[in-house]
């Protein structure tokens, strides 16, 4: 039985605690929060303590830590647990600093402590049943991947001044699926961006709307199209285009009643958002995680995987802004 | 290049003149109706001429004729253009009563010239996709078939009235599409009907609901229901379940575009009625006749086929009266 | 926090259990069963105690049972149960005898414990929209009710020959829904059965496909069709026609990945089984449950209902062996 | 009744001869084609005359020419026929150089005779529903289009030659898409090309899957995908996110039918090529030129409109070589 230790009481955090606690091989040892209420709150209700990080970390019977504090943490504390000896999960991105992100990871190879970074959706079943027909060969080669990923609502103007752009903190779930479908990283990147939804957003220097076109080395494509606001919910769709055939990912929808009178055919619209969305990926994801860690596998989502899309967002945000393509390092 | 009289230049009929005319091996001759302004008119459309049914049956140019005219002058008209050595294709029912239609096959088998009932929609694509994947093998042996067949609105009560009934006007075509699929009549049927639509069409005696089972000596089951009113268009769908897998045919919607918002996803309703549904299986049925008039080939539809339909029919209207299930003659 | 005695401790048991033991207001205190061994193994995985049925009874602390066992010892352990202050909630059905399901009615009805069967289906999300959208008017008045139920496979003829019968081993759970959707008991039923799929379930007495036409003294129909075995996996669908337009509740896929080839577009198949697709209704089920008891409501299904539905079940058995319609007390 | 002269017996020739035949207010009075048996043959058919394009031109009782010839000769013919005094609708594009056909506009000016480029796609009733359903406020504001558009397999690389590349061939109906839905023209493009389907393509110096970014003054986006090789079938398909929703147009495919066994769900392929596809497109479109002829309406699709989207292409297609950008004149 592994114990593992909650970094982080938000909301999702909480996620997390579910299925550290219902997994036959974790407990949920310790949860700590900024907000001490909510460490002792969520704590409580899985009879674990609630401590502070530091306190966490230096708990030696301690085996692994989820890092699911603020985004501005996220290095410094993957540094912090693995210099303490600790497994660590810790949700994307890695850090909003391409350079900040590339030095943490010197420092945890280092320490020689597995890292994974949460890239949730490269767990859900849809998007892994996609990955895994294209291994079986059924659609032949790639060539055209398309990810449709639109939220419900944008967030407060707020959360997006801090957020490092749409690119750093939405994108990059897509960047990291561009990556996780097309097994590797592209050539070149060319991103538009836009903030039709909210002239706010764009006042506040970011965009909320945006098309990013990837190209690789061997001639494939890549297409991400990105939207605040989807006001029928959270449109999470994928397309994959090969040389004998087409796999598509469709969303999830509410349930599977339609109605029909004189006015159409109504039916449910996709789940709400990526609580209800990814909701099993987040449990076989930390199932992942601590099968690796049990068998000394390696991760399914490595480090590096978090700074490779990283580094797409970084050169989307500096397209977007130039209005020029970006050649790659590869 | 065969001549082609039409009998009847109603609804029905001016939709098979659109097929005589666009046939590349027919031609519309003559058209006659009741009512002499619609033949005249209908005739002028396609370069035809208007006469009289007796004169197109007398006229030796003409090879075959068209029934599309009222039920209750169809096995007279079978009859007579039999006789008048055409080649005829009766819209259906061949009659309302089965005794009549039993004297019209006697009498037409003698005369030697094929005769077709137009159960339309065995030619539609659909289901004959559905009778084609079952014949390759599909979904192994048949089990269990279910039809369900509702129209968008109920007729007038006049014409309730002189309709035969539900089973014998509506269900007729379901009746037919049992005995398409499960290739032969039941050996047990068992009705139940009700006029909850509108009561006024149970004080002309019929029923506007009704379920029906069918069952086969071999163990196969067949359910069709019938509605006479599906306020969100045509609703013409099948499923038949095998032992190894099922087979579904799906109404035809009136487009392809759905519109997601907060209120849900709204997609179109199918084709209204039958002859938005069934233009294609019109063309094709009008295309197997002739194909099977000039090839000298078995006509795909039989007149016995139309009376073993209306045993069914009238086996029907039995049961739902008593409550019974009747057995039938194999 | 309620405590709970789960009894019986095998498939469906451990489904509860996971129920139990996540509900924040319950927690599972002891299991039992016949296997001494899975009792004692499933309550060492939630930290609750294996106890015999008896001691589970007789102990205070414990307010309220969920019976797990096989159908012959229900309606004892219901009476047991609720003699001994226990709230009760009871895998259907009450009885496979519906004279004995009824003296256990009137006993349990004596000791004023609250007892639900679990007619699970009732929670499913699905056909619990369908059932909102009803009594919201969305489709007017309900007209024909249509239930397609089948399993992936039969199940083996040594349990068939325990089971009571299609009718009251399988289609129970449709009748329930029947009643649930038109809210109340038919007035008249007719049922038809083969054993199409195997002869050997035909030999042992029973039917393994089967159709069941329902009348309601109004003039709504229903008609629920099941099989033993629909190899492509559990098919539950939902279909009610009202005055104003058709509910639909369709299956839930095992993902939402369809694949586009020469060969046609391939998506995925039903949920397997029971415990796949109704995995969300047990949870809501059981919280259903927990809500009635905790608040002193009614409870949504009650032993009454499970009566309702074992009625029919029996008048269905009757009318597949003698061939006619049974009419019912109302 | 206007008399029509068909400039051209191919293939798309013969699409538009039934329409001109079978529409009530035209007749098919004259086909000319560069092959003279191919003229005859189809000028039999419909009682037509085989003419010589001059002829036709010349013949005053010919209202209007429907020109179906290849590419190259359609900037001439249209000024011919305009100076001739006809009405013209010219298949798509009107020209491969962009200077030509606006040369052809001038001259075509001149004549005030009306002429429609056959962009078929805006008739399609799928499209054309979204669009009216945009412009009925059902989604708000648009601001992201997204057109999916692959054909079933690649031209010879002899044709890939002559075509003027993917962008004026092909990608140029999708062009005229985007103009249609958005209401008018990009301020910027950008496209990015690989021949991955058939390096044989890119040894021609064409492209055969390509991504075009098209952004808006006032913050819409576009994106465009083509691939000349979607084994699957021909797939058109297009969605439009607006503030309230989003609008979708999906394939039609070759039936409704599915089947379900053990190895999935498999249902029909969208309709195989254009020709299946946009067979109703085509009927409705003349359909629209005939109504303004008549009625002295403007054409639904300009010569102007033809122009526009060529100069899309032009722009693609310089962009795609420098692998900018490129600033559109508005």
């Amino acid at each position: 039985m592994l114990k593992i230790g909650l970094l982080g009481a938000g909301r999702i955090g909480r996620v997390h605690a579910v299925n550290i606690a219902g997994h036959a091989a974790t407990t949920l040892a310790a949860v700590s929060d900024v907000n001490e209420e909510a460490a002792q709150s969520l704590a409580a209700a899985y009879g674990a303590r609630a401590l502070g990080t530091d306190a966490i970390l230096a708990d030696a019977s301690i085996d692994a830590v989820l890092i699911a504090t603020s985004t501005d943490t996220h290095s410094d504390l993957i540094e912090k647990a693995t210099a303490a000896g600790k497994a660590v999960l810790c949700e994307k991105p890695v850090d909003l600093s391409l350079e900040r992100a590339k030095a943490c990871l010197a420092k945890t190879a280092d320490s020689g402590k597995p890292v994974m970074i949460g890239f949730n959706r490269r767990f859900d079943p849809n998007f892994a049943a996609v990955r895994a027909a294209l291994s079986a060969g059924d659609i032949g080669k790639a060539e055209l991947l398309s990810i449709t990923s639109f939220d419900p609502a944008p967030p407060p103007v707020s959360y997006i001044k801090v957020s490092g752009g749409l690119f750093r903190d939405m994108m990059i779930h897509d960047f990291d699926m561009a990556n996780f479908m097309m097994g590797g990283a592209p050539a070149s990147i060319h991103a538009v961006g836009t903030s039709i939804v909210d002239p706010a957003i764009g006042a506040a220097g970011d965009v909320d709307t945006a098309v990013v076109t990837l190209t690789y080395t061997d001639g494939r494509i890549a297409v991400i199209k990105n939207s605040r606001r989807a006001v029928y919910g959270y449109d999470q769709r994928l397309e994959l285009l090969g040389s004998e055939g087409l796999l598509s990912a469709a969303n999830i929808l509410e349930n599977t009643v339609s109605k029909a009178t004189k006015a159409g055919v109504t039916s449910a619209k996709p789940e709400f958002f990526f609580l209800e969305r990814y909701m099993r990926a987040y449990a076989i994801e930390w199932d992942a995680f601590v099968s690796s860690i049990v068998n000394g596998t390696p991760l399914p989502v490595s480090l590096e995987d978090g700074i490779a899309a990283l580094a797409l967002a970084e050169a989307a945000t500096q397209s977007a802004k130039s209005g020029q393509p970006v050649k790659l390092a590869l």
